[in-house]
């Protein structure tokens, strides 16, 4: 998993035919790169094809020309490739309301290096944890929530999410429902935190539901957010026991290591360029 | 948790009160019998009570002359108690339809003694597991279901329950729904496994359900059956990892071991007299 | 779990002999005591006595009133007690050398409240922690480690203990052997966390061991301090999935979380009394 | 992870090179195969290349032909591949003593069809498991072991595995170790399940060793056997939690479902040609 200095990342995807793993694997060979790890997965209900290879370039590595052949080679495969330097460190803005769990896990993570991003902003709709993102250096931007204007605020967001180039955003217990408009623009590049196993527990509460229920169960899922509420694309799932002993409370408690596990699991997953979309579920490889 | 050849259970519940440990607690004292393991619970939220003590009796002890003595003690706290003397075997029935994997799991467990029962009948609306029951040397009852007729077979499997004395009906991916009257008749004595987390996916398919979402987890879940379909009181959930590269079958194949655990798990709970009915939720003690 | 603010916990340990339960419940009746919940245990090896009870005070509760007559009562059995006041939070010190994921998680739950504990101070061998135990306005001492006066070094540090009153000692990566002194002084009272699953890979770079051993599972284990190197009775062990792809510097960083959960977990059964030393074993209630 | 019905198996490995992806990939193009899964991985401490890959024949598919071309263009890489058609079956004998916990579970995982093996023979050093293996229409051989003839009786196992034409020998709770000659014999096609989690309880009573030791968690591990004893590469491990009233009758019984599980684990992946020796480690793709 960890990789030398020279390791680059590449991914694609593309509609299923005969031929998508070779036209990548003879490229990276013709282009004299050293292949350290390939998974590809073609999945056979989508017919859709997905890959990722990390591999080592050789000396007079030439990252335009590399991307300029690339792009020629696969033409004929409507494949959409990426290509992730040595030591790249993804821009990403966080987004959090009161509770601080999982903001102050993903600051740390990226102190000491364990995920390779760069935290541009921390937006929240209420003061309070400011203190926590200045301490890490970090700009932390207010836009509260007027309940007539939530249009305003989110463009507010997305200024900032354009300004700093992040190319991720997390919601980290921001506990409001982004509009439609946001969603879509948004679109595969925002990873939500539900303090629940989806989709058994949708909606406000969930700790509540799940102690009224008696589930000796609970859990937390990242995904990415979609239109739809609570069922975006799910890209990691934890989950912890629990007996009757627990009341709602000791849920909400247990809950936050499992959010935050969860949550550092998803946005590693994305950062290493192990997430793919297909239809309303993920590839992870 | 392995007990001397000379241990005792006793159980209750009863309305939340001043002195209800201690109403046991002393009868135990005043009768000699030395208690290895207690446990009791005062759930605040529905206020009531529930105890669980194994002990050892005196050279000498009167079974009978104790639940008098007992019943009389407790009068004043509306409490139902149960005892279970050492080396008690509940007789079960088992009911399935064709998948046999919890079957064969529940007869080896019974075979080697790890679970403390006596199966007294296997009953099906199929004829396929007769031989796997035959071999065991327990009885086969198949009991098909005519559409028409449910409240005729189902009285045919109260029968076989009454006539064998059994106090618990394993339900081991018996895939019928029983009608509201069986339900009654067996409520608190009638333990289900469903192929899957509760209350994630009810209804038919549930692995099905869990592949369209996405999910990275399966799971199954081992609950008292009510009236309410696949919301019966949960004693026992399991889970396992899955990715994308699990194809409804797969989901299907990686259930069973789940299925099977689960059931066992609540089954084993059951028979040592660690789960009570606490409303729509349970105790395990 | 979670307990009304007027819970009151009573431990308590003694020889194994009849009527050990009897005392501690018919006392607290007769004092007007209400349990919620009781958790005892017999040893039936070890033959001792293992007793946990949280109750509710009555109004006027005499606490000096209740300690005397408890331990005039329970004299005859040997019995060792410990009363713990609604809302009590213990006193801690917490020793680090470099890393600081623990010291961050543990930092971070005394903040939100999630462990009931006062870290009265943290100590260290090198200087790197300081800015965050001083964030969290917390007295930081270094103490360097000179190999020919190891002596000195830890009388300071267990006059930092003496000073703050510190019931607790958390060796939260704490990379150096204490001196059998200074084991015998912490006897029960310091918990150190061994990245490894005891008693696997003993000694120094346990992962790397893991490593070599070719191991599909890492672990960590909580453990209190005795003169026995890594040989201290386990209060607490938690495990991950590894696979071919980690390499040691991935096992490492796989093992940060185990650690920070499986330290937690254990601090936290201490601080709610559930944790009894049984010879070079635990029972945690 | 299910595969169509056309679907073959190609593994290989190899020193670490330029060019071994390629060499594979670009052949099964070539020869008009189609990928529908490639993970491949080069381990740059061992300098060993690992790939498997799943693919669908073209109509009119050559077996001989494929074997033959591909040979030729790996031999510049020093390349061992195994190609495994649609729907085979591997051949395996079972070793057992008197606990039939694993072979119960293999027989049934068999049956049903979840593990894609045929099991040509139980061999045992005892009498008891007959019944069990005779069954399931499998022959069942008797090799009682004289301790000073050891040799004689391995040799009897060794005859039954070449006339069955046996690939895998697995060890499902044999309670013997095997002689240095005999391993040799069997190396990488041999799976022991250790009822430990190993290395650390290594030799006789694992689960007495671990409850003298109070540890909070047991397993067990599959691996392949080999002249070191308890050291051979391991392929699978699981684990689950235990607590102190687990007494060391509890800890096997809880064992033996982590047993059943791990092992049949460890042998699918075997089947599924997922595994792969590396030294004295193993790489399961």
């Amino acid at each position: 998993m960890s990789r030398t200095p020279d390791t680059w990342i590449l991914t694609a995807q593309c509609p299923s035919l005969l031929g998508t793993v070779d036209v990548v694997t003879r490229f990276l060979f013709e282009q004299g790169c050293y292949v350290t790890e390939h998974h590809s997965f073609d999945d056979r209900l989508s017919s859709r094809f997905f890959i990722r290879v990390e591999f080592r370039a050789p000396a007079g590595f030439d990252e335009d020309g590399f991307r300029d052949k690339l792009a020629e080679q696969v033409t004929p495969f409507d494949m959409q490739t990426e290509l992730t330097p040595p030591g790249y460190r993804a821009k990403v803005v966080i987004m959090v309301s009161k509770a601080d769990h999982c903001l102050n896990d993903l600051l740390y993570r990226q102190r000491i290096g364990q995920l390779p991003m760069e935290i541009t902003a921390v937006i929240s709709n209420h003061p309070d944890l400011a203190h926590l993102a200045e301490w890490h250096g970090i700009p932390y931007h207010h836009f509260p929530l007027n309940p007539n204007d939530k249009p305003v605020q989110e463009r507010k967001v997305l200024q900032v999410v354009k300004d700093t180039g992040a190319e991720l955003v997390v919601l980290a217990r921001y506990m409001q429902v982004l509009s439609a408009d946001m969603c879509n623009r948004l679109d595969g590049r925002a990873i939500n935190i539900h303090h629940s196993l989806l989709p058994g527990f949708k909606g406000a509460k969930p700790y509540h539901q799940a102690y009224q229920k008696g589930v000796k169960l609970v859990g937390a899922t990242a995904h990415f957010i979609n239109n739809d509420l609570d069922e975006g694309p799910i890209i990691a799932q934890g989950v912890e026991s629990v007996d009757h002993a627990h009341y709602p409370e000791d849920l909400v408690a247990k809950g936050r290591d499992i959010e935050c596990l969860t949550l550092a699991r998803a946005v590693g997953y994305f950062l290493e360029r192990r997430v793919f979309l297909n239809a309303n579920r993920t590839v992870v490889l």
